[in-house]
């Protein structure tokens, strides 16, 4: 059974090399980083060589200043016979503060391929539907988010 | 009146520093390509500060090796009072032919700050259909791609 | 208080641009990544500025073959008036595989910098010895070694 | 016949990443630049691996500031038996202007190869003296830096 | 005999690719640069595939703003068996000084590695007492820093 | 009288973060080396802002493999009253043996610039003919390329 099937965490820290010119974060990284996150997870979950084939539609809701911590989180959210649905989210925190936001969210199609380079079956995942939520920490924090969306 | 409204290109050969561990193009990287283009092309049509809010959905339709070239094509299809709608699409030539092959297509909106950090008012697309399709070279090349769609 | 004080993970996958022409990790970059893990931790812990004053010796028992995955685990252990003790753990799992197993551990030292650019107080730890171990997975995981120490 | 023999266009915009601590373009950024895009370039025209040989003196006429978007082109002008004579030429945008004005030109020769590693024949340019010149589009912006040679 | 067995050298201006949001030099990236050298180091040394398996501790002595000069310094300064000793010391030169200051020293230890992967014989460096110290330019530094330690 | 005035060394293992496809010294990070080597021994003479105004011609002789060991040398041959003319060589070694041979070689301009953006005076090099020649161990190295030219 895979470790750590349901969520895959990288964290970064904002730096110089990461932003456009008004040194904010380049929205062109924020998607690196998110399909990496993905990459790792569908990996993780079907051991076996992934591609993306899809990525939906995504909302940057406010910039990111230089500084900033980002950290993505994806997950499996549900199967077919090759493919794996993996949401990813990035949240925000100021270097200050202890709150942090959902700048963020997408979701990520990846096939599995085999060693003939066609697409093989990844396990299934049972959907349970508590599973398709985002981890519980995750579900707190959007509550905060309600309360304080400043950033 | 704005120099290269329509339309801004980018061209990279795919080297090392670009690829996962399969040699392939990361699709993180694709991304990051796609939204610069589209952060160029956008910047030149206002000529203020702009910043990506939206991305589409993109379908990668299939891997890019290690060596192809690949051009990234981005222009203004529609705007609003702030806002611009910018295409992007992605062509892949392999290293030793002459063809090349639509690899995948996203669109972009962006939006055009002020110096007082509020969205302003971007000059309007005259939204003759005509240019709403992409540039003559890239619809010459679709008809190609029902021809040759192979990479 | 803090919202995740004692631990920060990051996960990357070793592509080509961050491995040495043997196409193993440099380990350069290892040391890169648990500096930023420490980094970040320690913010996250203080919300003040941080610099790194100190890294501990590190041993790196294998090379970490292209295409793995690290995962790069930081947490605050102890902490003095003005600088906290960070121990930086990186995990490695083969691409095919569901193990992990501890590529290298050091610890870093990180001192909190008022913005009057002098050392400035950090919260305490509570010194529970149970909280200077490790997250409760990593000491799962170091069982684990004890019987499965093959890469 | 090549599809795009002639020419081949980049677009950057400058940021961090790219310049040197006083925050305008580093030269051997836009060196490595003009070098890819002749690179490209070359390859389109033989189809074939190409190594670049020898690189013409360069001349910086000035700073080009962060924030500022680069566009490199590059053209055929010649062709020896096994070898192509590559001008490149960057062209700088500042954000906020409609103008262009050329930043630095230089000329490359690249050399085809064989799978066997040793130079190869490459398709003839047509010696019209009217390729030789740059593009419609630069020829025309060249006038321009007579008028308007501020960045 | 090895050409230059004692002594590598590498050179850096701090650039905004190598800083953190601090605009001084990230930790991480001067641990990368001290691996760097010690693994050309001891590549020339030995001339075989090598790999670091250790770091000895680092203390940062003070923060390295942007702009800085920084110059990375290795030695063999003994020799195992299959493993080499290879102390590192990066010196900071602020743009407009001449002097220049130790900001951190480090030991590392390489494992010459054999074209059947396992630890291979290195030449012996003769254990003359005068050369485990720095070159002579680096013993008359530290003099200086005796007298004049700001930066 | 400055520290180091007539030589500036930089050394790099050839990682695939450098190459291109074809698992080579890209030519374009060559010339960013070259300049960043030029920039810094420019900086290092007359202690203030340096940018760079023209490069040579350079000759590339012929590739460098991944794995290879480049060391980039960089000294002031002649001074104007705000110019440096500083030459760039760059040698190679092949990991497993121990002579290096000049794979390429330019020279720079660079010009210093006061505080109030304009050219300024720079210490004057004293035209010993002597010292327009390379460091003495680079013209010995000259030597072993006529009788030893292959790599």
């Amino acid at each position: 059974m895979p470790m750590l099937p349901a969520e895959t965490r990288m964290v970064f820290s904002v730096f110089p090399s990461h932003t456009n010119h008004y040194h904010t974060l380049f929205g062109g990284t924020a998607m690196a980083w998110m399909d990496q996150a993905a990459f790792i997870c569908g990996t993780r979950w079907c051991r076996t060589k992934v591609v993306t084939v899809h990525s939906s539609e995504i909302s940057f809701k406010q910039p990111v200043p230089e500084g900033s911590i980002a950290e993505v989180v994806a997950w499996i959210s549900a199967t077919g016979r090759t493919s794996m649905t993996i949401p990813v989210e990035m949240y925000v925190e100021l270097m200050d503060r202890d709150e942090r936001i959902l700048a963020c969210r997408g979701e990520f199609v990846l096939v599995a391929m085999g060693a003939d380079g066609r697409p093989t079956a990844v396990p299934a995942r049972d959907p349970d539907p508590r599973e398709e939520l985002p981890p519980a920490e995750c579900r707190t924090q959007r509550l905060h988010e309600v309360v304080d969306d400043g950033i």
